[in-house]
């Protein structure tokens, strides 16, 4: 087994912390996302969508998308749970991981990839005013979690799960987006740092 | 238990698709799209996000988000299993349900919501440059689809999953955003139409 890895990036660093929560070690194989390794033909062999990361199983299967890629290591080792158990368990942990990821790390990756002079040659068609459109919906989702924080420790309830994970990912980005969490969203900073306290977060 | 639905609205549907491969019937309760009922303060009071379909449950507890919804209902039904069993075939699912739902409905709704008249309304600002560089992804990644589709029956393997549900929301919506799948696509023209062709599709 070897997991094709991309550094800085996001979701290869959902993974890898994903991994680290787990307890599990598995080979990596660096991915250079500066050097675009992952739109090359050699690489696009392994994957034909060129994003990482990929896992590669002994035989050759390759599973993509880094939420696949937790829920093949969360099905091979339940323990500790990080999708949750039981019905509305595992259901509030997908609900609050998709708004996370679908709401916060998708907006933030949408002003950085539309907005940072340095992503011009990765976003083919860069279109400023979607990136500035991004903004504000991100502060407003912000403000949403901000108020649901108010009543918990973590993003799904009272256990750290994989939602966490995809929050600790997007908010490291705000940074490459140029962008920060406001400081009147005190929940969601007393959350960002707990997260970020973990050993898990620097994988 | 209740149903917050919202008729033609791609992921309303992908619930009652799934409910209908399950066997499942629960309350409905229609939220009028067209008369934006969804951005009402009375529906932000169930879905603080002002989206559809919202699940309430009969101690009050609401699970958003369709694929949460779905996965809700999984776990108390797990026959037929539409998020496949065992490790690998998990994450497969995942892959696909992910890779359709980030590369072709996702797409399909950006060309929809940033060039459609009517959603001038919704969708504020309207980035019609952004709409116009979804439509080639669309387009890449259904080539992508119709050289895995020309190997196997359904996107995840042999078996029919919440991935093909996906799949046959997103084509559908197609219409909507006035595109449709070119004839040269034959294999996702074969999956398509068998797709249609199970009751569930007149969900």
């Amino acid at each position: 087994m070897r997991l094709y890895d991309g550094g800085r990036a996001p979701n290869p660093r959902r993974v890898r912390i994903f991994l680290k929560e787990k307890g599990i070690e598995i080979p990596i194989a660096p991915v250079d996302l500066g050097a675009m390794e992952h739109r090359s033909d050699a690489f696009a062999a392994i994957n034909p969508m060129r994003r990482v990361p990929a896992l590669v199983l002994d035989d050759g299967t390759v599973i993509t998308e880094s939420i696949a890629i937790c829920r093949y290591f969360e099905a091979l080792k339940p323990e500790p749970p990080l999708f949750g158990t039981g019905a509305l368990e595992i259901a509030l942990v997908e609900m609050w991981q998709r708004r996370i990821e679908l709401h916060l790390l998708a907006g933030i990756q949408q002003v950085f990839r539309h907005l940072h002079p340095g992503m011009k040659d990765h976003e083919v068609p860069q279109v400023a005013a979607w990136g500035e459109a991004n903004k504000p919906r991100v502060l407003e989702f912000l403000a949403l979690l901000d108020r649901e924080l108010a009543g918990r420790r973590f993003a799904a309830g009272d256990s750290y799960s994989v939602a966490d994970i995809t929050g600790l990912i997007a908010l490291d980005f705000m940074r490459a987006a140029k962008m920060s969490v406001p400081a009147e969203f005190t929940h969601v900073g007393r959350w960002y740092a707990e997260l970020s306290a973990r050993p898990s977060a620097k994988a």
